[in-house]
């Protein structure tokens, strides 16, 4: 394997064909692939990644064809034999190791020996079998000089005794059977010519996470709220005490606003008050004021120390304390007298304010990414991100990652990955959709999406088809909410409980990640601060709430169903399957997902209407379902606990939201029958 | 503009991030695209290449988005700029220049200018005002620095007059209306800011071709079967004679079939016999005698001067001689003895002969690509394209291109494009599709394609739908061919004159290039070899014919019609337009084109079924044909003269193949009407 070629005269216009010219193989269109291999493919650890790729040579003769991957850091190729699929495309599965940085790439060659075997199959002649079994014996003794020591000696003599049976004037059928002996030829392939080899001309990186960046279920809660007394500013302490209910919802990863020093200059009021009164809290996200900056905590919130009591009660309790990081400052952070030159600074000596139109941030200063001493500012940035990973936290979730350079997403969060393939990245960014697929390719692992306002059967099911089958789904992992402290939508503010669970039925199945705010979620928080707006009045953004978690009509046993069903359903931890099936009413949607290995199939049905009992008859399709055409099938409703039995594609349901909009049916399938009882026999 | 910097840090991996930071302009998806750049689009002289991107920056600035492009050896770049979509994505046209290679590319930057400009229109504060004018006429003094001498003036003026008026506690309607002057405005957009320009980060390459690339009218003919005594060997004397008889049916390109000398080793006989009679003349395609090789003429057809007596009476009608280049020889070739390293020899001394399967050419002997003396074969190779270039042939049919390395037609096709932007390949592959779309990405000029055995409305349909509007629409060209010397479809030989007559039609108008080989087609030559075999009884392969061209009963006058019409209306000259329009009726197929500036406009009907009569009605888009609803159109049928009047979108039409199973309409939108006329105004 001394010389290696490669046919790519490519980019580069006309090369010297050098030692390329014998290289016969060619390699087109290998997949996945985002934007050509500008960006890594996704997949999490133990997750399939099917690589697919166009060969074929010039001819007729054989091709043999090798996915080839490493991690980035690894000299050594690990290789796979691809399986050639039909109309010149080849397939090979692997299944993504350790969380990191991998590479992968297709190699083909010309396989002489194949090409020999295959032809020698087609010949009658004995004359011609003699000629053909010579230069078969060529070929393996060719084999036999590339093996290995412990190998060589079977090839020799197989040579050996293929050429002397071409000079001898036997029986055709014993030399036939000694040129296509199947054991041999498999040892002969183990050490094939691959001189000519060809490879795929860019090596397409991987990014293998962690499973939690698949799979996740998110409680995003304000610490300052959590104080058992009405009116105490809460703690992180109180946080702390507050993880046992979020537990028991069912939760892993519990994600606080920032918990940094607020500013006072500027400070909003209640219900965002232009003007804050002298008792007003002020924004989380106001970060910066002379206690500190973006790695201190808020004075009233605690110590370094309550924080790390937190993530280790977390962590207890089998969930991760994920952090929001909004790089944006008060106009009294550290920063802005430290660092002035990162600010955009006007004429008359101030810095004009944050916006996210229709959003004004009068209290929020951005950072001027055109500052020429970007480089200190993105270093400075980064240590952020480094700190809290000092302090084990693991999941950062990113305020309008929109609103700051690309360039500097893709630098800090490759950085990050390197030092720790296992931190998570959530992108905040409710903008326009090619911006959002550009936050995610160049690095977010997860990200927010327009759940929020996909409410009919078309939106959800165009939105989510998108999501789960576009070529999004090589990079971009939806995280669906209901709700967030800027988002309480006309659905939830005029639909009552019957829509607050059907968008957590909705969120929680049809994407493998989600979450809610909350306690607003659970207690059915929902009148906004004015008619149009999806603002809540009187928002924990600028104000202590304390919240009656223990409240009887608390949606919290369902929350914790609807985690233990997803928790215990693979099917549902993964977006891949998604498959939505006609029904005949609008306001009733009905879809399937199914785990990898078929074992586990789940049907989600949702009367969409807050306000009316519906009926439909659902078309299932029972093919993808794996359930035969003739026979019996239990659906049984992981919500209710009610089995049906079913037969057939058409069947009949009846949601009353009054009651509950939604089964999430599990499909089994065995049945007992009178066939399956011994008398039967 | 000295400083040029790119937001890119991709491939590599992690780079340094450098200069790089300041740039936040991101662009994506820039299309067309083959293969990310790997091979070149490919448009004619004087046709459009539209070009699109998406493009955005963080944040809410403005964006200006520049398309350029320049040949591959100029030095400089032209810019065009590309206008906003809407959903991020940016387009301009441009129209494709004199044949040659060209790259193009997209940059975009944010522009501070026009963000300032954007902003200030929203400002209603007087205060706000002021201060943001101050913050323009620094933009604007910015841009006068950047401004050329005679446009600097102005633009100090301005800066002058709005910092003045910024200072001064005037009319804010007049400093709204001094910030906002349109005029001023597009003179300072003329001299950005582009130090922080991102550049989209392939510079992709595009490929011009001459007009003939794209509409194309073949006839191929045999020259030693243009003797006007029967039984005489034909001469390129003979063959020069019969070119008045060509040009008369409308014909710009005449392909002979190799014109070298013949082998005699291993000669074919009459109707692909293995041994040949003494008086056999054998197949052109087994090239090589000891008279010659590739680079010289078969002595019963003349000599070179004959041959360049040939080219120009071509040229003076309008037509050029395409030749015929297979790169394979008989046993006699002389290469055989000079280069035997160029080929594969067996033990017993020979060389397994060439196949194609199902077909054995056992009169011809295959180079071996995977020679050590490689680069010596592929340079002689070229030399004999560079030959024939030098006696004045421009279009060559390469024969069977996919059993030679495709690193090989790479390497030569750009080889010869570089010195000759008017060199036309036609690549005769008949085989699996990816590998006919490997060749036209590596640069074949046109295809043959699967239009032969493309019949039924369904067949038809896909496939030039998929050729029109497929991926392959920016590299792939077909020529439709109802008949070659290899090819006498069932449809041909079973379906009489209506389906000579169909096929004609349907290869002419579906396809902007398409050939027959004459006259065979035009004499309805249907007799096959053998029931179920697709070849000719009495191949002009393998033996000379004299063919009765003047027979009354020949289709000459409606192939020239054809071509006329073909000649006459842009619409047929491009593939890009293609439409198919609904039909009740099974066996009748519609469809229309469109020149690119919709002045012509063409509606093809065919009945599929040469035995039958059928009558359908069409469902026309009118939408797409420019047609308003309510109007009533001419459609003049071009083949039969006949006019008829229509309205809306559904009409009727009735063929009788016995008669002529084709209309190709052309649409006549303006019909005289009673408001025409002086007496109605």
């Amino acid at each position: 394997m001394a010389e290696r070629a490669t046919a790519d005269f490519s980019r580069a216009g006309q090369t010297s064909p050098a030692a390329a010219g014998r290289a016969r193989a060619v390699i087109d269109r290998v997949s996945p692939a985002v934007d050509g291999g500008r960006f890594p493919v996704k997949r999490v650890t133990g997750e399939t990644l099917t690589v697919e790729a166009d060969c074929f040579a010039d001819g007729h003769d054989a091709l043999r064809v090798m996915l080839r991957w490493r991690g980035e850091d690894d000299s050594e190729w690990q290789e796979k034999e691809m399986a050639p699929q039909g109309n010149d495309c080849w397939r090979a599965d692997i299944v993504a190791g350790a969380p990191g940085r991998y590479r992968y790439r297709v190699v083909a060659w010309v396989d002489h020996f194949a090409s020999w075997r295959s032809e020698f199959r087609r010949r009658e002649d004995p004359a011609d079998l003699r000629q053909a079994a010579e230069v078969g014996a060529a070929l393996v003794a060719e084999a036999a000089a590339r093996a290995d020591d412990t190998h060589r000696e079977p090839l020799v003599a197989w040579a050996a005794a293929l050429a002397a049976a071409a000079r001898a004037d036997g029986d055709p059928e014993a030399l036939r059977e000694l040129a296509l002996d199947p054991q041999r030829a498999r040892l002969a392939s183990r050490f094939p010519d691959r001189r000519f080899e060809t490879a795929s001309p860019v090596e397409l990186p991987l990014r293998v996470d962690r499973e939690r960046a698949r799979f996740s279920s998110w409680y995003e809660l304000f610490p300052r709220s959590t104080s058992p007394e009405p009116g105490r500013h809460g703690t992180l302490s109180d946080c702390a005490a507050r993880l046992d209910y979020v537990a028991g919802l069912g939760f892993d990863v519990v994600y606080l606003p920032p918990i940094h020093p607020i500013g006072r200059e500027r400070r909003k009021g209640r219900n965002n008050a232009y003007a804050a009164g002298p008792d007003d809290v002020g924004s989380p996200w106001a970060i910066g004021a002379r206690e500190g900056g973006h790695k201190s905590i808020h004075p009233e919130l605690g110590t370094i120390d309550d924080f790390r009591r937190l993530v280790a009660r977390a962590r207890q309790l089998g969930m991760e304390i994920a952090l929001d990081i909004a790089f944006q400052c008060a106009p009294d952070h550290p920063y802005v007298t430290e660092h002035p030159q990162w600010f955009r600074w006007r004429p008359d000596g101030t810095v004009q304010y944050a916006e996210n139109p229709p959003k004004k941030y009068q209290d929020i200063y951005p950072f001027d990414f055109e500052t020429e001493d970007w480089s200190a500012l993105w270093h400075e940035l980064k240590s952020v991100f480094d700190f809290w990973i000092a302090e084990g936290v693991r999941i950062f979730r990113v305020d309008n990652p929109h609103t700051k350079a690309f360039g500097f997403w893709e630098w800090v969060i490759d950085g990050i990955g390197r030092a720790h393939p296992d931190v998570i990245f959530l992108a905040e960014a409710f903008t326009r959709p090619k911006v959002m697929h550009r936050l995610a390719k160049l690095g977010f692992t997860q990200s927010y999406t327009y759940f929020a306002w996909r409410n009919t059967k078309h939106e959800l099911t165009a939105y989510f088809t998108e999501l789960a089958h576009g070529p999004g789904r090589e990079y971009f992992r939806p995280n669906a909410w209901p709700n967030t402290p800027d988002i309480l939508t006309e659905t939830l503010q005029h639909g009552g409980r019957a829509a607050f669970t059907a968008r957590l039925v909705l969120a929680a199945t049809l994407s493998a990640s989600y979450g809610i705010y909350g306690p607003a979620f659970e207690l059915m928080e929902h009148v906004a601060r004015e008619p149009g707006s999806e603002e809540y009045l009187d928002s924990e953004k600028y104000e202590i709430r304390s919240w009656a978690i223990d409240r009887a009509d608390s949606l919290r046993d369902l929350v914790a169903l609807v985690n233990r069903i997803r928790r215990e359903n693979p099917a549902l931890q993964s977006d891949r399957s998604l498959a939505f099936m006609p029904t005949d009413n609008e306001q009733v949607i009905c879809y399937a997902k199914r785990s990898g290995d078929g074992s586990n199939t789940i049907v989600v049905v949702v009367d969409l209407d807050p306000h009316h009992s519906h009926g439909a008859w659902l078309d299932l399709d029972l093919d993808w379902l794996g359930i035969a055409t003739d026979s019996t099938y239990q659906m049984h409703d992981l919500l209710s606990g009610a089995r049906y039995l079913w037969q057939g594609a058409r069947n009949y349901v009846r949601l009353d939201p009054a009651h509950m909009p939604a089964h999430v049916f599990r499909v089994r399938h065995r049945l007992r029958r009178e066939q399956d009882f011994d008398y039967f026999l």
